[in-house]
């Protein structure tokens, strides 16, 4: 039996062959641990040094600035709480429409004292500009705003934001996670001072992340200990994995562009054929990254039809695969106003460099079918 | 040319083949986020699952009290910080001879208020019992000795300390990350409310470990987001590396006592031969891991014979391996009263699974000659 289409690469991504053989000389002989002084303990360090000059590559940064984590979601803590840490008490801004590796840590920061202010978004899933203005007239120490969202794809003008918060003297960041590999980035261009990256979202492997950080920025470490990255992230670096978030960065560059051209016309074809099954797109008329796609079906619950399509073969996240476990509807739609009972029925295609187009076409065969049967379930038990 | 003997597996150990094997196929194929609903994201979260039920059965702990987390510098962190977090302001009591993965942790708290006490220890790396019950009536309520010092190898009583901890109403923590895989441990004969596990130091892959805990521990997490582990340790599972140290876990239990009786053998042939060449063996009248050797002789500076060695072939450590960057004398061995000239010339060996006799003959050869040769150069120099 085939496996199943793999459509959540917007959850997670397959390791690239290639990064795969980057990594398997880090793990199928004796490395050393990258702090030793001896032969193995400074080959191991080289390594991490080739993967910071590749991770800086790929997004305009320099090496100084790499701060290897295991992962989004410590780069995003990092930024956030180690840089709140270092101002004491204060004031952060979030977009509402924020990754929970964002929110949480500002609204751990709320409960000790900080005030937090959550900025608005429009229909089309865009921060709205006259709530960011606004809301800087609070003079917050820290703003986030995501660069592309996980669910809707949607992407902003961090750069233009930026800009706005740099005139205010508020410290900028941005989580870049979904937006690496599938964007050009340029950290300098962004006008931020700090930037979360994560690996397995390129097929790169779990367990490797990067807060790229202006280094004027006082920030404290979540990870006291041996004083690895210059005192800002502890513990022995998982070197593979840093190895394999390096490579495929640096595959970014030769291989990226050629797959954003083949998604976007895989997209295209995947949204005409749900609008003609009557699907509302989520985010449809702002810029979105070329794989993804969040759609729903009025009457249709979007946890029923995932598990209907993963037994057709097809897997597909419902609402933000980061919290698929919860049964509120994305916090994202409701912020974009999109009614409760329409944001239940959310499902995400997201798209990854392997996919084909006749994945899509039957992909939208078996959604057709099994819309149909859902309705004559519904219209039963109605 | 033949690779480097390599006696440093207090600083990291090589993946055990059987552990790559487990981990390959999360490495190879397309694996789903282990919050995802659909079949990939299913059999991600059964691999985590019985992950947890391998490195809960090793130490004797139910799965419910295993927080993965990315290493055993997290471990430690989450065990100080994410406590003394649900605390609020208090008093800490530590060892002088803790890893900086949990000295660093409790200075940092030092600096936001909380009161630190430092248990000392003897001439043979043992805490003294007197000093950790004298500690105790200053009503500490967060109290941490490691279970086996990473540059002794020493082993402390810390079922005695836990209980003498619990009477007191203190929360204990242990550092067990080096005395996993080399002693037996049972969480609950510890009498510890919390334990760090790291996987690379037994034969598992970096990028994995766990902090065991006693579940009536009020803990906040360092990671916020997405809500894994039961809320208290956010972000995407790096399920190849919970796979493999799940595996290493397993395989403690089948193969690690043939391995501890052929270390332990090792070991006395080896510090056999440096006493013979004038040796002095830090904590060798303490009961200590099988496998560590931690010596100087005097006159001999141990960041320049572990260059030497390093040139002729053998990757040992000088100090703690994992601050090797540092030039201060070891603290352990300023803790236990060896004069700092003495613990300048400090170096470690510490040995593996694999090790051979005829590499521990080959080094104590090469030993002396460098030992005559060093001291010759300093004749010449004085």
């Amino acid at each position: 039996m085939s496996r199943p289409v793999y459509f959540d690469n917007n959850g997670t991504t397959a390791l690239h062959p290639k990064v795969l053989q980057a990594m398997l000389p880090y793990l199928s002989e004796q490395q050393g641990n990258a702090t030793s002084r001896h032969i193995y303990g400074r080959s191991a360090r080289n390594a991490i040094d080739q993967a910071r000059e590749q991770v800086a590559d790929a997004v305009g940064a320099h090496t100084s600035q790499v701060i290897f984590t295991c992962g989004g979601t410590e780069a995003d803590n990092l930024a956030i709480t180690g840089v709140a840490g270092a101002l004491g008490k204060g004031r952060i801004a979030i977009s509402s429409i924020e990754h929970p590796a964002v929110s949480r840590p500002a609204e751990a920061l709320r409960w000790q004292g900080w005030e937090l202010d959550l900025i608005a978004c429009n229909q089309h899933g865009q921060v709205e500009k006259s709530s960011f203005v606004a809301i800087l007239e609070n003079r917050p120490d820290i703003v986030s705003v995501m660069l592309a969202n996980n669910e809707t794809g949607v992407i902003q003008d961090v750069a233009a934001l930026g800009e706005l918060a740099r005139q205010h003297k508020a410290y900028m960041h941005t989580d870049a996670v979904q937006a690496l590999g599938k964007l050009d980035l340029n950290f300098t261009d962004l006008n931020v001072h700090a930037m979360s990256l994560s690996s397995h979202k390129i097929n790169g492997p779990q367990g490797a992340g990067a807060l790229i950080l202006d280094k004027r920025i006082d920030i404290q470490p979540l990870l006291y200990g041996g004083g690895q990255e210059r005192g800002l992230r502890s513990g022995s670096e998982n070197i593979a994995a840093i190895v394999g978030f390096g490579t495929a960065c640096h595959l970014l560059a030769t291989e990226v562009r050629t797959h954003r051209n083949k998604l976007v016309g895989l997209r295209e074809h995947l949204e005409h054929g749900l609008c003609q099954l009557g699907a509302i797109i989520f985010g449809a008329e702002a810029e979105r990254l070329p794989n993804t796609s969040f759609f729903a079906f009025e009457g249709i619950d979007g946890e029923t039809m995932v598990m209907a399509l993963d037994k057709q073969g097809f897997a597909i996240a419902s609402g933000s695969a980061c919290s698929s476990d919860s049964k509120e509807p994305s916090h994202v739609l409701l912020a974009m106003g999109i009614p409760p009972d329409i944001a239940r029925g959310a499902i995400r295609v997201s798209l990854g460099n392997d996919n084909e187009l006749h994945e899509i076409n039957a992909f939208l065969q078996t959604l057709e079918r099994e819309l149909a049967r859902l309705r004559k379930l519904t219209a039963v038990a109605v």
